[in-house]
């Protein structure tokens, strides 16, 4: 399998960084340049080997790259991809990280063919209410699911070496459209964020010491950064729409069952929950 | 600080299994009887050690006790607690581990003056979506709050003693009435269990491989057993719907920003949200 020989990570947090020491422990031959504003951030991770080169201009960055991997935040993913490719050599593929995949894949495709061609849209399914770079880790993606969102216009040879880069990394590759993909993740992710926001903000502040386990659990990523998490929201609009109202319509049920004291229907409802919870295992 | 020789547990699951557990790790001379219907299931705890005896019905298991703690589901706590404060030794104390308290001591006071006295409500904050002795621990309760209800008609020294009794174990007791104890777990624990299982109950099947830890950790008390749960929801219905309301309103705020496209209000929502949960800790 052809690997990529220089890798340029753009925005080297959590999921960056942690690709970056995978590639060390996994392809020690290939070069990580890490691109980013603060050169003082990114020294220190030169100096760990985290990174072989720290860069602060995105053309000088990518200028050598066969990969470039965007890890910005959701609304700066498509332009930030786009001027890479401007200044990468015409033979370098790009992907990016980001949680939503409709927005920032129809931005690349509309604004030049070559990205169209070049660019395959991937998520990978790791992370942590934490960000930064301190949390990486080489086994962020090991066993972890990556979806890769190739479109019409993607050449297929990208596609392929694209979802092998993942799978080099000790990833399960599943491959979706951007539009199944946004779908499904607004359920499965943008949903729990919405509703364990909810529930921490809701909660008065004074009840707080009486807080276990399970609300520490169920409001966990609520802690995650409010302005990713605002982007991620509306780049992702109808289907976490879709999903909350889906989500409400199931907690009006089990508030009536409450209300009339409905027992077998409360318990109904709750046994079909805890069926949903247990298929995904621990 | 004078401890109980005799305690009498009814129902030997995690809770009950882990309070045995911690009483022969720091007090090894205090004889622990298990009281269940099965025999079955208690005879390997007596045999692992967990227990001195095992005992399937009540007025024998508690007629030499000089501590009762009723460890059933919440509706059966109750009926439980005073059948055996009958049975037992006049100075014999009791409590339980349910987890509401208004009903469960309305309904001990009400029930008889000499159970009224005796009988100390307490709430350990300890526990797991998964129940059964097989899960209990010694250090289950260690630096764990377990909330005591005492009310008007509780003798003084009943409570000091029940209070001293889960410091013993290494519990943090803090007192509260059975009121304020239930509008506040009504948020801290029922409303959580509600919203994980609205959210499990409302993401398709399908889209499950798409799960990560974000809907794992916010759907996880929802594989909590579904009678228990229907029992607790129940016995507490007023301070639950008031829980669900609020959070119902805050997350119509979110779905507001979202649709409108709100920036700064979303990101001020998610912020809200951040705080409360950081104020928590991991």
């Amino acid at each position: 399998m052809p690997s990529f020989q220089r890798v340029s990570i753009v925005g080297v947090g959590l999921l960056g960084g942690s690709i970056a020491l995978a590639l060390g422990e996994r392809q020690p031959d290939c070069k990580v340049t890490g691109i980013g504003r603060r050169l003082s951030k990114l020294k220190p991770l030169v100096e760990s080997g985290m990174l072989h080169e720290a860069v602060d201009t995105l053309a000088d960055g990518v200028a050598a790259a066969d990969l470039v991997i965007v890890c910005t935040p959701v609304e700066q993913v498509a332009p930030t991809l786009c001027e890479a490719l401007d200044h990468a050599p015409s033979d370098c593929l790009a992907t990016d990280v980001g949680s939503t995949k409709g927005q920032i894949v129809g931005q690349v495709m509309s604004s030049s063919d070559t990205a169209a061609q070049r660019f395959v849209g991937s998520h990978p399914l790791a992370g942590d209410h934490r960000s930064g770079a301190e949390f990486a880790r080489a086994d962020l993606l090991e066993s972890r699911t990556v979806v890769v969102t190739p479109v019409e216009s993607t050449e297929a040879e990208a596609t392929k070496r694209i979802a092998e880069f993942w799978a080099s990394l000790g990833a399960n590759v599943v491959q979706q459209s951007p539009q199944q993909h946004d779908a499904a993740l607004g359920f499965t992710s943008h949903l729990p964020h919405a509703v364990a926001s909810a529930l921490a903000a809701s909660t008065p502040a004074e009840v707080l010491p009486l807080a276990a386990s399970g609300w520490a659990d169920t409001a966990r990523v609520a802690a995650a950064d409010p302005t990713l998490w605002r982007q991620i929201f509306l780049s992702n609009r109808e289907a976490v729409l879709a999903a909350i109202d889906q989500f409400d319509q199931h907690l009006a049920w089990l508030r009536t069952a409450i209300a009339e004291g409905d027992e077998a229907k409360l318990e109904q409802l709750l046994s079909e929950g805890k069926r949903r919870r247990d298929a995904l295992g621990n």
